[in-house]
């Protein structure tokens, strides 16, 4: 086969991420992984080829999410699916392990499969960064994960809001509002969009499930209110999911308080991240600039999922959370900068000596390359430009002979002649400034 | 669909990697991006998913590799594979980004998957780490990626062998020898085997491809000469790839000498490193204390494909190296031990501020987490150790008023009270011993 009989293209929903911009992601990675081990999460890695029979557990009922998994079939005419979430496999993990120490932190960091609808920000192949801890239960360690989202964001210098709610209290005020279970799930959906469309649009979708002008107006009054407003109800209510969901959020708002985070940590009865698996907390965070108005990330408790799998008697409490990194990569290479070479040293029938030249910048933290293209010196400055590279060396034998080594600053256009020890100090010296 | 009607299994010749392994491949794989970048390598990211008709287009002939890959179709009856190396990716990047500055260094570290026979060490899903330029012939580059090499495996704290070999040579051997080009691919592969197997199953397997006793012997002779053996010989033949294998192995032989890493870095004729797309200096390395025999990764120049598959009367000359992440994990497992969490801080009724100190220890930069398990004390010592946990605050609400705080080495059992900042400092002089 030869390369004229096809095109040359990547496949619908992916892309290469060139180095610009896939430093600004390993940086957020690192930034990531740095933190979560900080708070002793440990590094799990999963496989991406899944049975599919595993992959379909958790979504048995929902037709949709199913037919985005990508299916394949080995040698051996397994049927594999490829991941479309850490969620699952952590379970399985778990469920394969049975020696594991509980509470289990774990974090993972690594691509999923989505064959859904392309759209901005949305790509058939993505990484997904998860923190997630089994066996604990409460709220202390749901505010501890809200404390790390605080510092990532900090260090990460992206000024965020975390929103929370409880998946408790939103199934208990519609209870409390007379509405059956298999309604929850509809109106929870709708309440979860309802700062993303206009008031009049959303009112069209309640009608759409049965929900008339007056009983939509009456849910959003609902979940207008403060956490205050719904304590007072939950005194006078025997509304299980309510009482609870309360109690479980007054617990919450008065950690926030006490940790001094309550201006970054917002209650909002509104928000439900998704459907499904929550049973408790959740949480999302947004960055308060807007540059993102989808969220970030988010988490919550899940105490149900791990426990049903397991099926053992045991309860498998869970919380966890997932860091987008396409929205926090959008935000940061609006202004992120990278610089691949620190030095660029051109040899002039030096190869050798450069050689070991480069060596010892190498050795001092410098990202150094020889140019040994044999190149015009003005296609090496090009380059050198071209490229962005901050510090040029010509080195030819005058060079070696009198040990004095001549350094450009491309940026400045400032040029000076050290022996090596003395252009390393200088490079630090530039370096700090 | 119910748990039970499954069974709990990872897909076959697939893997869950628990934290203490993961942890230490994590690590080589810092320790191999610290240096890449430290030579100019710029990150890459390609995509796993790839349209077919491009992952056979390096293969076409070899029936065998394309049966292992994994094919599938998605919503949009694409027909598509999942990437079995990084350099058919890096070709496309090549080829779909024509305004990329050469030379262009660049390193990719990710998973690659083969439908292949699974053994031991062989897995259908790892990792490939791999450092590749584009744009720069001659041997200086070469030599370049061995000292890194050198670098990376002094860091790592193995003590390798790199064996190098020329393709150039080995065909113009056989050319000298009276061979033709269609036996090249069957000798040179059997050559490669010739340390793995009996010299009688060598005779054998030569015998096979049509080759006797006296033939296959002239044959190991020839290719078990030396550089001068070879040099000697270049000056009486006018054999094209004979006379210019052995001065490209000059240039190399030289560079190595006068780098002093001739007692790492060896000549060797009979180094294949595979078939096919190598097209001049060939290397890979060994660990000197053979704990694992097979090679720890290779690399080598190859001029032909991409030039081959831009097809624009360009030549992209190319000379790049992968490492095995397997093999050196193989290596560094027996060895590495890891720890996830520095403290444990265990509250009595003091969970707020067990919170804020955590916070403490972690800005000063240990790994730190709270049992909030509400479990008895005894139980929370017996996870610390179970866990290789190595320090434990028990916090109550004496230890808050008094503000000393009792801290538990558990290797040792001794026991100190401090106030907070000498507990940090404390934790540091623990951490330098």
């Amino acid at each position: 086969m030869k390369k004229e009989n096809f095109e040359l293209r990547n496949v619908k929903g992916t892309f290469d991420f060139l180095p610009q911009s896939q430093a600004i992601r390993n940086n957020i990675m690192d930034i990531l992984k740095k933190n979560f081990v900080k708070y002793g999460y440990m590094p799990l890695e999963t496989p991406i080829l899944n049975e599919f029979d595993l992959l379909k557990y958790k979504y048995s009922e929902n037709a949709e999410i199913l037919s985005e998994i990508y299916r394949l079939t080995d040698q051996g005419k397994r049927d594999l699916g490829l991941r479309y979430d850490l969620t699952v496999p952590f379970c399985k993990v778990i469920g394969l392990n049975k020696d594991l120490q509980m509470p289990f932190r774990r974090y993972e960091i690594g691509k999923v499969f989505r064959d859904g609808p392309v759209k901005l920000g949305r790509t058939r192949e993505f990484y997904q960064c998860d923190v997630d801890v089994v066996g604990i239960d409460g709220r202390y360690i749901e505010v501890e994960q809200m404390q790390m989202v605080l510092n990532i964001f900090k260090e990460l210098n992206i000024d965020i809001c975390i929103k929370w709610n409880n998946r408790k209290l939103m199934v208990g005020i519609l209870e409390y509002l007379g509405y059956k279970e298999n309604q929850f799930d509809e109106i929870i959906g709708l309440i979860d969009r309802c700062e993303k469309i206009t008031i009049e649009e959303l009112k069209k979708e309640f009608e759409k499930i049965g929900i008339d002008n007056q009983g939509a107006t009456q849910i959003l009054d609902m979940f207008a209110k403060s956490l205050d407003d719904y304590a007072k109800i939950a005194k006078e209510t025997k509304i299980q999911n309510f009482v609870e969901g309360v109690n479980e959020c007054l617990e919450v708002q008065q950690l926030v308080e006490k940790l001094e985070i309550q201006n970054k940590v917002v209650f909002t009865a509104k928000l439900a991240r998704g459907l499904g698996i929550y049973t408790g907390t959740v949480f999302e965070f947004f960055d308060n600039e807007k540059r993102i108005t989808s969220s970030l990330g988010g988490g919550g408790r899940y105490n149900k999922i791990i426990t049903e799998f397991m099926d053992n008697g045991t309860e498998y409490p869970a919380v966890g959370l997932s860091f987008g990194l396409e929205p926090i990569y959008a935000i940061l290479s609006e202004t992120a900068q990278n610089n691949f070479v620190d030095v660029m040293i051109i040899p002039m029938d030096t190869q050798i000596e450069c050689l070991k030249i480069a060596e010892k910048l190498r050795e001092a933290g410098f990202k150094t390359i020889i140019d040994f293209s044999g190149k015009k010196l003005k296609k090496s400055f090009d380059y050198a430009n071209k490229t962005n590279i901050k510090f040029v060396m010509v080195v030819g034998e005058n060079e070696i002979n009198t040990k004095q080594f001549s350094i450009k600053n491309m940026q400045t256009g400032e040029q000076f002649s050290f022996e090596i020890e003395k252009i390393v100090e200088y490079l630090k010296e530039q370096e700090n400034k």
